[in-house]
């Protein structure tokens, strides 16, 4: 495992030959592999398949005894609303159950703030000018399409290990008045893993804002999808928002597209009594309530926090083995190398790869050249744009472990082959 | 059924005494009715439990083989976007398949249009002063919620048999750019049963607007809701503006919330295509698509739309005799009276009821203090101000035929009441 740093033009020229007869010959395998979606696979759906069952014609109403087929319930059945309670670690009261999206909730939560402002007594953000967000990145690629569809101006902060860049959100935050709020994907983020710090989170609630409409974005999508024994701890963001005196400051959103099903889940969304209170007024306008019968197969199959975590044992049990495959394919072809960094999370659906400074896009174009299709260059930042074209993100969930394993073959040698030719300026 | 008007004050005192008596007996039974919400009675909803077991743990997949049960599907699966284009007279390609929740439709199209626009090159709605919007009333509250929730100023247009009233429907829209579209119930209309005939559905389409952006929101929520042995027919809305070089005028809604179950049905949108396309590129920010699985738990249970007239008949076999109990109690009390106006309609889930100018507040009061709940006062005119103060909804859905009958017995006796006080100035 040579250091390609400390090898000269020539060694890199013959590197560059042998590793090219290798991508030849994946190429002429023909493969058609997709690793670019966060989606589970079938395995993991089946593991919910009672859901399916549990309510049926001779089961559909709530403990109360309400008809859970008729209208009603703008915020949850009783029953739904204590169990994603738990889920999200807020009280009922602080919590609204909505449709299958958490991404609709985060998008309409935007068009209420812009149309009508975050509570009775701001204005609507669309009537503020040019406002902005704050976006740590690497980060997920639809919140950044829902600022940038709706026109609000992007702040790329750095992420680390511990979240985002405090100094930086801090000091941006405390001078400027357009800075309405920030993204957050607290726990094993989308893409790199990293779970807020206490430190991280206690700052986010406490620091001094310009804007008195200032929201925090708190994307918990991933808070039970651990791969190992436990979910890593984080520290509760509106309990630290209440304790610093900002108790209206986070807006908490949470689904289980990626506990049950995908595309029927729950989604919910949590913050203070106050902020959600203003917000059912607001969705009364919206809905007569959402679907109770699947609240109600939610409640029927997992009926508390230890079935959901018993459940996401066993998707870690199908999903640790994709990621473990990434992680040695990865340290095969690239350990050592120093041409690259890629993450270890503990939890979450992703991996994050770092390569030399502008080679992602290059890698991603080889890998879907010879069938393997990547998540686009630059996704992972504001505006698609990457300012280094470092990053790339791996979504191992769906594929089976074989094809995770020729894809990250294949991932290895285009990753060497582009920072070869970066490296020799060819 | 002596005509009132023709009565001598004495002869109403006289009256008036024996209605008192009449009031006080109703009071002493302690009845506690609620004939205020448009919603199925169980009765109905058992007619479509096999939809909870037609989608179970080994049905799952779609026609094409796709997995329900993961992500994907913006606009809806095949099969439902088939059944539910020929459910709304239009293709496929014009129509997107939401959540639970026509309403929800509604309200993110004017979401949308206040943000974003109603297309690609008109101005969002909120950043064109102030706008408004054409009411035909009396109409749906929630309709009138939406835009005064949104601040946009509604005016009041008169309903009749047939419809609005065009002449000054047209006389507005030509003249006002500010107002940017028409809330339409066209068929079985709330609260009136009014079917629009092939003139106002023509006039609509046809007739030139001020507003390049106008949209007529036509949600034709009771298209298959038909009390009698076939639906009555209503000119295609979509067809009519392709016709007259208005294609995008029209956005179309409808659900099967009184079809299905109300509280997990499905909601549509349809209209030209270009306005689909434009809808779709723009909820594509909201979501990565409703909930596939209750889309083939409508597919595999209703199979076509022989399957739901099927089952819209056994509706109409259980509505029919609460809308027929309405109208004979009416009659017995208020026949000949010349009183009280009140509609026959032959679908839909609704009788309006007009008494005397000045009557309806009272009437609702004292029928609420006796024990029987009516929709609010006002509630069917934008602003809930009803100018006449004159009409009362009537949804005889819910409520099992006896208290329906009792119901609608105290509602005589209570128009009579507020008459007669409204006649002798008492």
């Amino acid at each position: 495992m040579a250091d390609f740093t400390t090898l000269s033009n020539q060694e890199l020229e013959k590197l560059k030959e042998d590793l090219l007869a290798q991508y030849q010959t994946f190429k002429s395998r023909g493969l058609n592999l997709d690793i670019t979606r966060g989606k589970p696979c079938s395995e993991q759906l089946d593991l919910a398949l009672d859901m399916l069952d549990c309510v049926n014609s001779s089961n559909y109403l709530t403990e109360e005894g309400t008809d859970g087929r008729n209208y009603g319930g703008l915020d949850g059945i009783p029953a739904a609303k204590k169990l994603f309670a738990e889920y999200l670690e807020v009280q009922p009261e602080e919590l609204i159950i909505g449709g299958n999206s958490s991404l609709n909730l985060m998008h309409d939560a935007f068009m209420r703030a812009i149309v009508k402002g975050v509570s009775e007594d701001s204005p609507p953000w669309g009537k503020q000018g040019q406002i902005k967000f704050l976006c740590p990145s690497p980060g997920y690629d639809r919140h950044f399409f829902i600022c940038e569809y709706l026109g609000i101006e992007m702040i790329t902060v750095a992420m680390d290990d511990n979240g985002p860049d405090m100094s930086a959100v801090e000091k941006l935050v405390a001078e400027d008045e357009s800075i309405k709020g920030i993204w957050c994907v607290p726990k094993y983020s989308n893409p790199t893993g990293a779970v807020y710090s206490d430190d991280v989170v206690e700052r986010l609630a406490a620091m001094p804002t310009k804007a008195d409409d200032f929201r925090i974005f708190w994307d918990n999508a991933y808070t039970v999808h651990y791969l190992e024994d436990r979910p890593a701890p984080l520290k509760n963001i509106l309990e630290a928002c209440k304790q610093a005196g900002h108790p209206e400051r986070v807006f908490i959103f949470g689904s289980t597209s990626k506990v049950a099903f995908a595309g029927s889940g729950l989604a919910m969304i949590a913050g203070s009594a106050k902020n959600m209170d203003h917000a059912k007024k607001q969705i009364a306008f919206q809905t007569i309530g959402p679907d109770k019968l699947n609240q109600l197969r939610h409640t029927a199959f997992f009926r508390n926090m230890d079935g959901i975590r018993d459940h996401m044992q066993k998707q870690a049990a199908i999903l640790k083995p994709k990621f473990d495959i990434v992680q040695s394919e990865l340290e095969k072809a690239l350990g050592g190398k120093n041409i690259a960094e890629w993450s270890q999370p503990k939890g979450g659906y992703f991996v994050s790869i770092d390569t030399l400074e502008g080679c992602a896009a290059e890698v991603i174009r080889m890998a879907e050249d010879a069938g393997v299709k990547l998540t686009p260059a630059g996704s992972t930042y504001p505006y698609m744009r990457d300012p280094s074209d470092r990053n790339i993100r791996i979504a191992p969930s769906f594929p089976p472990l074989a094809d995770i394993a020729s894809a990250m073959q294949l991932v290895g040698i285009c990753i060497q082959l582009a920072s070869i030719g970066k490296m020799i300026g060819d």
